[in-house]
């Protein structure tokens, strides 16, 4: 089949590879039609983790099932799926409390596994023609019909969308509350879309990439744009100098400031500033635990300087980590399906998957116009 | 009255000083018979905080309702009662949530008063014959009549037992979970206690104190040495190497390592470790917004080098801050009137007001055996 | 000062009574421009309960303080405030914890207190030119200047919008959902609204008159006509056969089927047909603890024949009682401030004072396009 | 193989019947070494249900795990596991958010399967030597080594522990309230058990059998003998008129009054008076969606006459239903492991597969001293 390859930092390829096929009783077979370029598949592109090259990329994937292993019981040739990017067992003590994202079966001596994903275990990435399943009765999210004639909207629930999402369950955004993200890439604006959904008054987003501040506006998301303002004393203006109610940080460890400079810690203690005492903030940009490559001394060991005082001054809680997709995709894909929610509006680029590694550098230099990228591997 | 008063680092005297009376109609005074020295005094105390010489330390307090402002409905002269350290309003956006830790009336410009604290209000403290009570409907605690007789138990509801269930409450302590408790001073060890209550299967502590380990012991709380082992691995041996379900910190900023030298991060960053994926961690310890006296350069201006990286990769959530006492006071003195809580159990030392300077000195030095001081201003 | 008085069974009067006045240090005055004449208030008008004759109506009062007691804090003379229709203390163990519906010292023996109503204490209604609010600090939502220019959006904070939520609340409406509603009155409107403002995939409403059900379509509700279809049926066909994911009961004891026969169950046992198996139910219409004028026999000893088997097979979850408005106002005001509410689309008349005994008697036959009356008192 | 054979109302017979076999590769085979008689097998042997004759009874489960499917990862043959009882694919909407007593695969058409039981599938009941588990690898507890020579205590871990708990946590119990519980059968007594684990300050049990009560009261509870005093009083006595925080049904719909008549709503209205206004309830005590054998007209069509109105004056939550085994079982596993609980103090009885008919006869008569029956069918 052919599949994008990874072949070392800022090198990916098409290239023939052996079809992906059942190895396990559990598994399905999927026909991929549609899969997405991630943000943190370009942590993997520049070469910032230990992918080994020779592997195929593509955690966000939707298509249809070919084939069924015997014991699968719930799925079968023909339906339409999506596969949360998390590849979880269903029965351990975390996939058992909904803590899909924490699987401790799928990747022994880690906790958690994904499709083509650095140090998440040897499943294949679905950025080609087929994608093995594993524990497809768990993992696989039935579509509706009407779902092939959307798969823009429906790939969204394989990551990017309850990713978003996560954000605001970690910091429990409520119906009237005011609510600050910060990042407006894709994961940033479904951060800004899933507030709006549960009823915020009030959504600030933080960027400095007109497009993709204007998609966040169009929403009735208020854009600041942190080339021009503090958006600390923006977001105080704006909130009475007490902060939002509740933020979320959907950028992640390789954040740098206006002028390009990273700065592991800078979304984070902008946050705290921001965020009003007894707030939430939910974190699901990724940090890593060691980052070699990074000039700043601290980041190399996966260290933040973090505003700890002002944090704990503030009483504030905290929550992080990869989302538990499961927990999730089953009610947004109740929202695409009744018409109230269409996360589509980020794709900027629907591709063949032969455009996979042109999409890949435009993606990778932030080229304004290069929001969200969709896969089309299936002929 | 007689009253302890800060005089400047580490001087503390007996005094003359003006009555305390009844200043707004929503005001109780009351005779206090018994009131706490706290760890976080020993901030004050030794000079690390903006605290104003002369005023009156004092913020775990209990005694006798003696006069009663006009306004004053529910409490009556005779009733006796404890005094949450935080005072609150009960009105404002915060305070009806039951975040009275951030109370937005009493300490304009800032989230939170208290009594006899630095940067908390104008409040004098309750290391003193009279106390003044704001608000008083809202902020007594009404005891049952045989709190006169088991006063070391029930003036712990004014901070130390409410602060150390707090920890429990922001991990989300549950039956059957095990929970380690880095810190056995009074808080860490109402922290042990209060997983000890809420039903833990296993709880563990980790500090280097004898006598606060054995104390712990007693209740069946796990110790562990920390100037003997790694705590972080004594924790991940007990837990199959998994880390334990949920952590609590009850240091702070001032922690330091078995050799005597501070790390504002060291317990933060062992709790990182020593805490399963997908758990929580409840911070009580006190961390400062800033901290010029510190030697480290990221801890005078109140950050910590946090593993953020793996906190993140374990989907870690993190809670911080003051208690509010009012969420718990109520409950916990429900326990301790049924016989099912004796916090007194970490009283090692109740001294007439008098013997204040001399104990704070003592307490101030971490002696073996001066865990906790109760003193007794009445007559 | 004018003012409405119950004088007996559907006999209101506008007469002359004492002006309101400050009686305790804690009471500001208010100048009444918007007061609702609420469902609640025809039980009291058909003389189904114990209300007093001679005692002023009207729980849903919004206006500008015009006096301010001597122990008054926060609120002053020319602030615009809405007032919760419970009357609440603040400072005892229920209003501590958020639940004003339940006070324990406005009303001894009852828990629970509100303006002009059955059995909740000697407080006078709002329909009158003036009201007594006690414990202003507490009970007084201050509103946005704006809200004058707009006051029956906000007026509807006292009681039928929080009401309406507390429905969706004590379902637990999360996004994604289905959602039954029984009852398109006002309260039932506002459920209806406030899970589309949750971010519900599917709301439907069961009633039978067409102007309410046609103000539900509007806001994308799906309209179910009970008497030109069985309302579970209907349901459990939008449903896949399942129920809806949760309910609210809005309606109350005096349920009628389409022909006008009163059961107090019906609507119970439609919801416990009509909501799957794990789902929740939120009950906010009345049901009283007796009703001596039913015909039904268990009905006149509060009781009702619930399908108990059905609710506990399916693992229901039901929650009861009157909203505690203080939990909500405060969010669902940021929405109306924010341009993202406007519950003042259930508004069918706006009426002075003097309209007011009229405007009862069509209100309480269910005319057609009587959905919500606001009397204007202020002059 | 011997098993325990439902032959009709009254009468369980032992017979010889094919051993129970792997039918899916999903599937594990248990020699099963314990196994307990549930009081809910009471309705079917006494002909209350539409239990077919010829079938195995028996969902209380231990043993040792013999043969396992081909499609099972984590389970091994030589495992000890204790079965929950409900059976569940963990796939389905319900089993991934943690309702897997409302399984939508396993006995379709209806929410919920479960071993050895009236309308709850084909499954076959574990009175015998050997078992069939589906969907083993989310089905069984892997126990400690230590199990082995513990079984009464971790077998009580199926169904009877769990159940006791899930009262406990649909009533949301917390540290410090008071707590009532109706019936001090097995599954009221372990209610009681949870409440004290979990930390509550007094906890009060309802029943007239004295040894039950006795067996409380050795656990700090206090016993009501509703023979002899009105229990709504005396919880009201001991809460100062006003209830108890919480409260648990642990009957069901064969509730009788202390000279033996039925009354399916009895516990119900009781706990209703019970508990106080904003207190929770949470009913694990089965109800049936008829009961044609009932004399009471309601109860026949699986009504009850609830009072509504004062549950609904009060603003209590309910919640019912089968508990979600596998919600609990791992902590409180850990709680048995830590010797933090024994839940084993109930076991009247230890005897072999064999004296299952007898000791049917006795439990079915609710004689003196036969509180729970553990039988050991492995030889």
């Amino acid at each position: 089949m052919r599949a994008l390859v990874y072949e070392g930092p800022r090198s990916i390829q098409i290239k023939n590879v052996p079809d992906a096929k059942i190895e396990q009783p559990t598994d399905v077979l999927v026909r991929v039609t549609a899969t997405n370029i991630c943000g943190s598949d370009l942590h993997m592109y520049e070469g910032r983790t230990d992918m080994e090259p020779g592997r195929v990329l593509g955690h966000e994937n939707l298509g249809e099932v070919v084939e069924v292993g015997k014991a699968v019981q719930q799925i079968k040739v023909g339906d339409w799926v999506c596969l949360p990017f998390n590849i979880s067992c269903g029965c351990c003590r975390n996939c058992e409390v909904g803590q899909t994202s924490a699987c401790l079966t799928l990747n022994p001596g880690h906790a958690g596994a994904a499709y083509g994903y650095a140090d998440m275990g040897p499943y294949e990435g679905g950025q080609a023609e087929l994608l093995r399943v594993p524990h497809a009765d768990f993992n696989c999210l039935k579509l509706p019909r009407a779902a092939q004639e959307n798969q823009n909207d429906y790939v969204m629930l394989a990551d990017v969308f309850p990713t978003g999402y996560h954000a605001t369950e970690l910091a429990n955004v409520q119906p009237g509350e005011s609510v600050v993200v910060y990042g407006a890439g894709p994961v940033g604006l479904m951060a800004a879309y899933s507030s709006v959904i549960r009823g915020a008054a009030q959504v600030m987003i933080v960027d400095r990439l007109r497009d993709r501040l204007a998609l966040a506006e169009k929403m009735g998301v208020i854009p600041i744009d942190d080339s021009k303002v503090s958006p600390v004393e923006a977001v105080l203006n704006m909130t009475d100098g007490q902060g939002a109610d509740k933020g979320c940080e959907c950028v992640g460890y390789h954040a740098h400031d206006p002028r390009g400079r990273e700065h592991n810690n800078m979304t984070l203690n902008n946050l705290i500033q921001s965020v009003r005492a007894t707030g939430m903030i939910g974190v699901v940009g990724v940090y890593a635990p060691q980052d070699p490559k990074s000039t700043n001394v601290l980041a190399k060991q996966g260290q933040a300087a973090i505003d700890w005082g002002a944090l704990w001054g503030k009483g504030l809680r905290v929550g992080t980590g990869q989302t538990n997709v499961k927990n999730y995709n089953r009610r947004l894909c109740n929202l695409i399906e009744a018409g109230k929610a269409t996360p589509s509006f980020i794709v900027s680029h629907e591709l063949p998957l032969e455009d996979g590694p042109e999409a890949y550098k435009h993606f990778d230099s932030r080229e304004e116009g290069w929001t969200k990228v969709v896969l089309k591997p299936a002929r």
